[in-house]
């Protein structure tokens, strides 16, 4: 594989980098696909969506996108809600040279707050 | 069909309505999904989506999504692009009472620009 | 002032484009800057940074942006909000030909939902 | 200070969520503000908007956002462009505990590509 022309342009290691390209790829998502009009019948074509997008930027290893069904709140005359972070839960692995970061975002009760979190930095484990 | 309760909050006719409903669909687009990584293997999937969350909102009669596959430009060293507003090419129909407004959006090349516009409005058609 | 090179790509009347472009700047706004983070001090950059960006779209006479400061929740370990369609008060005034239509966007307790309406929508009143 | 809630939820250390930090806040800029309508004239105020949002959100110690005012293309009837993440050239630095990262986002030329990289990651410099 040819290097990675981008490289130069980088201080840090691999794993900062990785834990970088995690963090983009959360706040990507967050922010572009919030506000979107979303009802159950519609939240599998979103999902699936959101992932073919995000497996196109860089060093994207796996992404698993969920929205939270049973949050999800219609109202309204017109019976539909919309895409907030609350209802989102990601993982996003992402590979750089020999490291891997994993980046979650989540609901989390206790904070009352979409956290977006570093679940795994490192080296990848031996499978 | 109960009567719609959004009506008195309504100034004007039901084509007025047809009219202004249609653009809320596009401004609503254009404004959404632009900026999403895309490539030609994401574009069916973000096509379905995008109608499937517009066929949710108000008086949505039908809806139809295409990205300019001709004009998607990849790029960088990750090879891939993002929505822009001259790649989409949308018209959605919507329906008030008896009054019909089909609205489009596409790239103009006379206008350099993607305009939006009222394709017909007024009364539905015999068919 | 020259005619629109636009016009003849319009079925209807000017009050039918006026109606439907006031229903585009409408859709926009609430797509392009729901999710945008958000506290007490920024509300007023964010409203005039949303009513400069209106201004400068087609036929746009007048634009009044305001976001509800008591409705604002801030929340989380960092105390922070994030615009939601709840939150916003629009109103757009859009001037087409002989025509014009104020476009209203508001949140309505009695229907619990963020509605977009026509608040007026014909020739102007003399002045 | 109290102690930051959310650390229970990371694995690495402070320099890794300095990093990742760092990457959600340039991913959420270009995906929540593509597409917003813009003219020379509402520049500025684009710019002390994003600043503002930014500000709010976790760890930012400082950032800072440009839109490259030579590259800007306005164009069409109503001769206005919209931002596109070509013409951002942000950069942010974020602080955890004793780690710092500094993130850039800016056209890089001889990629073709809007690069997104850590300008500076490691222990602040003495200053």
């Amino acid at each position: 594989m040819a290097p990675d022309p981008t490289r130069v342009y980088f201080d840090g290691t691999d794993r900062d980098r990785a834990a970088f390209e995690a963090g983009i790829k959360l706040g990507a998502i967050a922010h572009q696909y919030v506000g979107t009009p979303l009802a159950s019948k519609t939240v599998a074509s979103l999902e699936r969506s959101i992932e073919a997008a995000t497996r196109l930027q860089p060093h994207v290893e796996r992404v698993r996108v969920r929205v939270d069904r049973k949050r999800l709140r219609t109202r309204g005359p017109y019976d539909y809600g919309v895409l907030t972070e609350d209802l989102l839960d990601v993982e996003v692995a992402v590979r750089v040279g020999d490291a891997r970061a994993i980046g979650a975002l989540r609901y989390v009760p206790e904070l009352d707050y979409p956290l977006m979190y570093l679940k795994e930095v490192g080296r990848p484990r031996k499978s």
